[in-house]
């Protein structure tokens, strides 16, 4: 069976067509970004839309099976409700089944099979399924309220650090300089228009989290600080989530860009054994190969 | 002389006239909110001059010696200029003098004389005067870098520890059912569009601070937790302020809604002693007086 499977997220969109018999992605295709909180929802259909058909074009393929869609930015039912009634306008075709970004990441990162998932990208969440498919969360509060260990926290507490070190309210510390470099600021303060103009900048502050991993690495105490609270914050929101299943797990996947950096991914590793004697793996599969499998899913139905 | 001062906040606009051999409040007059950045330039302008003539329509006052000017938002020079020049084009005189409202909370504390004043209320900042009227700060960073230990960071704490501990993540607390009634939600999810709309409620959020005192004095660990750090956070605050200054000052006025709460001023009391060995005493008078100090400096030199 030839199955599409769309990862349709914040900062771009990605369209995989897999032959499930022989477990191969045939081609790949990759359009701009689809949360449609923010960019809005005709924008957001129409991403997913051309990655659909570009990938289909690639592959010399004009009938698929299935696609399975995970959007970011559509964690609540009625979200889910509304892409799929605007989704329908311009596609015709039955088959189109979509989730949360959330569950595309479980389901690939565990290779399909049921379990629980951290994801540490730009912002936090840990998921899991329960044994009557009920969705179970932790995290995924947002940049204010929430997203604790995530790329954003991590940049955002370099920055606090960064200035109250300045200000003689902590001990000295070389963020100040990689933020001055990062974002090519000459002072402190031009952190202020840049934080509060009128979109949070939430990936441009996430980026900075490789050159903290970098600067812990190299002994600055208040970057090795924001890494060892980050893996912290990040073993106790998958915790949290797995005392929600009605299963006992001792493992959960890991997914999201911090993953990348294995000295952060060794971090939470360690944190994990050693708060809750749970172990990590990385995930098996991308998100776009678990919204082929969460099309599957719905097929066998 | 008679000298009009005008506090122009971020959630209101006062304005009195001061008899100044009599030391006397004439009277007072009040408007909507004149925090520039926010508002907009045009607005807070026209706030300021309803608020100033209303003042003068009550007191039967024509005449005015000056007019003291202390703007929220308008921290930067830059910002002074521009409204400076705005007030400029809409009033007949020449005689109008503008600071931002921390300088005019410092003048209104101290009762006119140098020193430093640790601000605690929506926000957090701590500002002085060096001896060449060079002025200084720590804080005043805004809700998302900084703020640490105002109103609004009280509130947004009391959110999150709420949360955290809905996801075990955190010791059970009251806190969730003081969120809930305060905004009346139904359940902690509501708190994710009410913090994300289009514009971060930071007074709404900073209200929480007085219940959050009142539950922390009801024996609530997490709510003592969190007047513990914001206590600790301020001290700090105002003890980073007190090191630049060029001489040596062992006390700081205290100014802001969050000063009202005798517990709450209590706390901080005790952390700048013990941590610093400060000592801390009430504004003398308001920011609104403060800036009729301003108004009388500038016009003696």
């Amino acid at each position: 069976m030839l199955i599409a499977g769309i990862d349709a997220g914040g900062s771009k969109t990605e369209c995989i067509i897999v032959d499930t018999e022989k477990d191969k992605i045939i081609t790949r295709a990759q359009t701009g970004a689809a949360n449609y909180q923010v960019v809005g929802l005709e924008a957001a259909c129409r991403e997913i839309k051309l990655a659909l058909e570009q990938a289909k074009k690639r592959a010399g393929i004009s009938c698929l099976k299935a696609v399975g869609i995970g959007l970011a930015g559509a964690g609540r039912r009625e979200d889910l409700v509304k892409i799929e009634r605007e989704m329908g306008k311009i596609m015709n075709s039955r088959n189109f089944f979509f989730s949360s970004d959330a569950h595309i990441a479980l389901l690939g990162a565990t290779g399909g099979s049921t379990g629980a998932v951290l994801i540490a990208g730009t912002g936090s969440i840990a998921y899991g399924l329960k044994k009557n498919g009920a969705k179970i969360r932790s995290g995924g509060w947002g940049p204010i309220i929430g997203d604790e260990g995530s790329g954003f926290w991590i940049g955002l507490e370099a920055a606090k650090k960064a200035v109250r070190a300045e200000e003689m309210r902590a001990e000295k510390t070389e963020l100040k300089n990689l933020v001055l470099e990062h974002f090519n600021f000459s002072k402190l303060e031009e952190l202020i228009p840049f934080i509060y103009q009128q979109q949070l900048p939430r990936q441009k502050i996430a980026a900075l989290a490789p050159a903290v991993f970098d600067l812990a690495q190299n002994g600055d105490e208040a970057a090795l600080e924001i890494c060892q609270e980050a893996a912290a914050e990040l073993a106790l929101l998958a915790h949290s989530a797995l005392l929600k299943l009605d299963y006992q797990e001792d493992k959960i996947a890991a997914a999201g860009g911090l993953i990348k950096s294995s000295y952060f991914y060794q971090l939470l590793k360690e944190k994990l054994r050693e708060n809750y004697e749970l172990e990590i793996y990385k995930a098996k599969k991308s998100a776009a190969y678990g919204a082929v499998f969460m099309a599957l899913r719905e097929l066998e139905n």
